[in-house]
């Protein structure tokens, strides 16, 4: 149901209109006094309110309404909700607090106003928000005084906090970027974050959008939507709940997640530029808004500099997250070195010293490079020496380009209206200007990962994206008769010959071994495998089998087998377990990592990429995606690991991304197709020279029911 | 000498002015302008220049000259600086390029001007400069248009470069914060951080200072005078080079420093808040310009909020920082349950939901905890609902207030007016409110530490931070004699016995362990020892003796020293070295660290603290300080270490943080007592229940000459 009579009411009125100044619902006639359509007071007392005529309710209203804002308390909320649906309302904001989120009460309250407004057809938006803002169809449904005054442009936010809206709306205007539309969703009892972005992918008018979150229970909805939304435009987010990252790193393995490092890694894999602060959100969306670069894998900035310094300060600030600022062409140098005297550093960053009359021409240089997807200029505004205007003019339409200055503030005021008409943004200080810039280029590489995804090829379908290689199935020698256990995990954990069973099955490599009962099994197991074997405590009950003493390496001979064997069999004893073993052939050495795979309330299925080994607690966070994974996800993930690790660490060849990227499929094909597992840990899997082997693996059972993610 | 001269020069020429629109020296005479005293424009031309007589040369001014700014291209300036000194100019500024910064034949230029500096006594800033700003004495002697414009206020910029130093100059003016003075050093050939900074430390007007630092080579006198000045009034610093990181971090144990890590070390250390960026920076300069946090060790925020959701984005910030929200006292929160709705989150966070009559005594509340060091308030621009004003002279004078806001921009121009004459600093987004909070609480942090730094008790005298405990030195056995080879290391590397030695003398426990010529010897020392033992061979020219096999743990019996002085004997003959052993009793195990020492050419002697065993590369930037430590230096080195690890790493107990910091001061203690050792390394040092030992040591020799850390 469309959100247009919501954002767009051709009548509107107001529950809990007020006369008495400071009063929230005087504020509201007061911010929609400018209305172009009709607005209509309702106040069970009648008379009149900002020189209109109160109804007592919704329904004396004499024609149809499109929207109702309620400024009643929580309790009187139902009541004119139910009002508002015999009146045939088709909208609802409702601004009152003291719903779900605060207790039992609330919650029960809450359920009511949806009841309703499922049964009438009402969109409402709230309760617990200060409303929205439409500036271009002149509707400010929102108390905070001041709304009114926000002027139309092309930036939407999507806010759960009603304050956070209205915090980012005036940042934004602040800095010269209008607004489309400034939503608040406060519980969000009906519309919530896709429905509103759903609406904005269509809204022409909107050109960039920012988004505020919290915490969400759709983030599955919320990743599919931004998803849709960032193939037309670009979106940035905000997410809230770095704190939580102290109990996220407490947790183990598996559990490596935290809402806030889960969050932001599914939005940038939806396609989001995520933001670090509001700050940063809307100096990026000031950047996406005018002109987005083209997507490729690394695109490359340049950068022309008035004065060295400040210079150094956005190549630092660029360099020192990722962003390229590659070399020039021998034309670009040669012609630059016409431009400029010869003391002048001239590569990339071009530092052009006390700039000159030949300013533009430089800065039509760099432009032309081939190499440079987007241009950043860094200027002290120096009338006589310097037109910010003819500059920026000297760059041809379609490449982005940012503008960093400082100055006497009228000044500054005056070049950031002349370059917002040329499409150009201007910024106050180098490091706002470097994370717009990187902005730009997130924003274009994340568009050209989308872009591989939706190449038939590359990701299509997600089975044809695990690629099996070669594998030493635990279920193809002498221990036969295992792999039924593991066809079904059911509520239950298979043992790790079963887990590897289900990896081996899915192509992931697992080392050759047997699962042996007895003694003798295991005696035979070393006869076939030949040594060096591992020997293994074999029971879904042992799940830290190190920790334990519970596997012994190095075993080559029948004497050694045979004191390994004791103490498992000593372990057993202590555990009150009947002794199994697995017996496997060992895996040469090399660094380990961890993939994991967890069902995420929010999100689904999750996969997990750490470092393994010891140090776990200690390592880089985890990189985590939602599954179904692209092979450009996969890649992206591996990609991600540390850079020494990445290059061969400590005498370790380079890590074979392409092949860590298989097992992630490979992991996540498991999530998404085996609905039976909660949870699946490879830890570690070790990169041998035979490739990725997963040396130890443990799968949870239990079907866990998720909206999104399961098909049964 | 003094800068008086320089910065409040009564009278001035500018050497090279013109009158030709376009030209530095037309524009430096343009900013000159107002100077209160007298301006005497040089050329060679003689006439008239913005109405001003001009002199052929500064010799033919018939007065004496306070500061000559040279706006003459760079091979001009000898013959000009000479003329200058003729003429007895106390100071001058050097604009134009083409010195150090360019090549041998600059360096030579640079030279010849320092030489005719000294001589005639002159105080130069520059050259590569674009100047300086003085607002308060009228003095804009930089040829950027503008700056004259700049308003006098309490802070003062040192940037290394002339273009940062504007663009602080004037981004702070951009959010009300005024221009005590603004440096530019340039290439500081004379005038360097550490006399404008002691210059800074005198001037009653100045009240907060801004540091923008690329590289320096006299990092030691920074440092010093940062500590001077801070002792006195707020430092912030803002360091250039994060992307040098790349490189460090890919650099081995000692040499795991960079210049970036290890100047923003340097500079915290000092007394500065390091600021991450230039907005960062300027403010956190509004922040402690206005009042200061009361030094203590763990300063609390209070945070009352309006709304909730852009409070969460400032709660989230601090803490995620590790800056304190504190509980309230109970008799806070018995009086915010009096003051607000009962369904407000009323802890601290205080969020009043929409603000109404009681929000300036919600205010008072919060300010009165005796838990509050600082109060943030966020809350958007709600006239009729909420009265700031109000709200700020809710709050004792003594008590250090942001307030956080939103609404339209001439609105929030006013309250900042009203609040800055309040002294309360208005910030315009929740974020930047955030990190301003949290240099405030920096401050105060780093002011205690150095406050008990100060303590006689805790660290006047370095030697007597380092209490020795019980320790097993390698000399104490029947190993005997060896003590007198590490007594000097001279030029040369001590072997791992010797390295050992000067430990245990510093204090750190060592293995207790004998150094062997021979095998009957190794045998013997496995007697006195008892097992297991560790069994290395013995040479200072085998650096990485693990990765060599030259460590051999767990040897038992004389059999299993046999196995392994075979090994041993095997690894010096295809060295090519006489076998020699080191037999050590086994430590237990535990975590491990690296503490590492050396000597940088800028900062001098230099101590760090690492994640050591597998992983170094991966692991969290090394802790870095420089040396001579105070305890609560020490103690604060330890306690940066992880939290899981300091907490008890899988099942380890906690870390002792006052044994490491033992081990931190002995380490520095040699460092700046034997100025013969170059370099120090400690990996591991494991954590043992006994105590951390150093497990293994190396010490190179070689004098490094240091014109700051050496006494001989």
């Amino acid at each position: 149901m469309s959100l247009w009579p919501l954002f767009n009411p051709a009548s509107v009125a107001v529950v809990g209109a007020s006369a008495t100044p400071g009063k929230a619902g005087d504020a509201m006639m007061r911010s929609l006094a400018g209305l172009p359509g009709r607005l209509h007071p309702v106040n069970p007392r009648g008379g009149h309110i900002a020189g209109l005529r109160a109804y007592p309710s919704v329904t004396g209203i004499p024609e149809s309404v499109d929207l109702a804002v309620l400024v009643v308390p929580p309790a009187a909320v139902p009541a004119a909700l139910e009002e508002c649906g015999q009146a045939g309302v088709r909208a609802a904001v409702i601004c009152a607090g003291g719903f779900a989120e605060s207790g039992a009460a609330g919650i029960e309250l809450q359920e009511r106003v949806r009841a309703i407004a499922r049964a009438h057809g009402i969109r409402v938006l709230g309760p617990n928000t200060s409303g929205f803002m439409n500036p271009s169809a002149g509707v400010a449904a929102n108390f905070l005084p001041g709304v009114s005054e926000l002027r139309p442009g092309p930036a939407a936010f999507v806010a759960q906090s009603g304050g956070v809206n209205l915090a980012l709306s005036f940042l934004a205007a602040a800095e010269g970027l209008g607004l489309r539309l400034g939503v608040g969703l406060g519980n969000a009892v009906d519309v919530g974050f896709h429905h509103v972005l759903d609406h904005l992918a269509d809204d022409e008018g909107c050109r960039v959008v920012g988004l505020h979150v919290e915490g969400v229970t759709e983030g599955r909805a919320l990743c599919e939507a931004v998803d849709r939304l960032s193939a037309r435009k670009p979106v940035v987010a905000l997410k809230v709940g770095r704190a939580d990252v102290g109990d996220f790193a407490r947790s183990h393995t598996g559990a490596l997640t935290g809402d806030y490092a889960l969050t932001r890694a599914a939005l940038a894999q939806a396609g989001a530029v995520v933001a670090d602060d509001p700050t940063e959100l809307v100096d990026a969306m000031r950047a996406l808004a005018a002109r987005r670069v083209r997507p490729r894998a690394r695109p490359g900035i340049g950068l022309v500099t008035g004065q060295a310094g400040p210079g150094l300060i956005i190549a630092d600030t660029l360099r020192g997250s990722g962003v390229s600022l590659p070399e020039l062409a021998d034309a670009t140098t040669r012609r630059l070195g016409e431009l400029l005297p010869p003391l002048t550093y001239q590569r990339n960053p071009v530092d052009t010293g006390r700039p000159a009359e030949t300013f533009a021409d430089v800065v039509a240089a760099v432009a032309a490079d081939p190499g440079v997807a987007a241009l950043v200029i860094h200027a002290l505004d120096e009338p006589g020496a310097l037109d910010p205007v003819a500059a920026v003019k000297a760059v041809p339409d379609t490449l982005p380009v940012l503008y960093a200055s400082g100055g006497p503030a009228p000044i500054l005021d005056t070049r950031g209206q002349e370059l917002s008409a040329l499409g150009v943004p201007l910024f106050r200080s180098p490091d706002r200007a470097a994370r717009a810039a990187r902005a730009l280029i997130t924003d274009a590489t994340t568009r050209h990962r989308l872009s591989r995804t939706a190449e038939g090829s590359d990701g299509a379908a997600l089975a044809a994206d695990v690629r099996p290689r070669p594998s030493h199935s635990p279920v193809g020698g002498g221990g036969g008769g295992a792999s039924g256990e593991a066809a079904d995990a059911g509520d239950r954990a298979p043992d790790e010959y079963g887990a590897k069973a289900v990896l081996a099955a899915a192509g992931i490599r697992v080392p050759e071994g047997r699962a042996c009962a007895d003694r003798e099994q295991a005696g035979r197991a070393l006869l076939e495998l030949g040594g060096p074997v591992v020997v293994k405590i074999l029971d879904a009950s042992v799940t830290h089998k190190s920790d334990h003493g519970g596997v012994r390496t190095g075993v080559r001979t029948q004497d050694d087998l045979g004191v390994a064997l004791d103490a498992l069999d000593g372990l057993a004893a202590r555990l009150r377990i009947r002794p199994r073993y697995l017996v496997e052939r060992q895996a040469p050495p090399g660094p380990e990592l961890i993939v994991g795979g967890l069902r995420d309330p929010a999100f689904g299925p999750v996969v997990l990429l750490a470092l393994g080994g010891v140090g776990v607690e200690l390592a880089p966070d985890p990189i985590l995606r939602l599954a179904p994974l692209s092979r450009a996800d996969a890649e992206e993930m591996a990609g991600s690991l540390p850079a020494p690790l990445l290059a061969g660490y400590r005498g370790a060849p380079p890590v074979d991304v392409d092949a860590v990227a298989d097992v992630l499929l490979a992991a996540a094909a498991i999530l998404t197709s085996r609905t039976d597992i909660a949870e699946l840990d490879i830890n570690p899997l070790r990169l041998t020279p035979e490739g990725p082997v997963a040396l130890d693996a443990l799968i949870v059972g239990g079907r866990q029911s998720s909206r999104k993610d399961t098909d049964d």
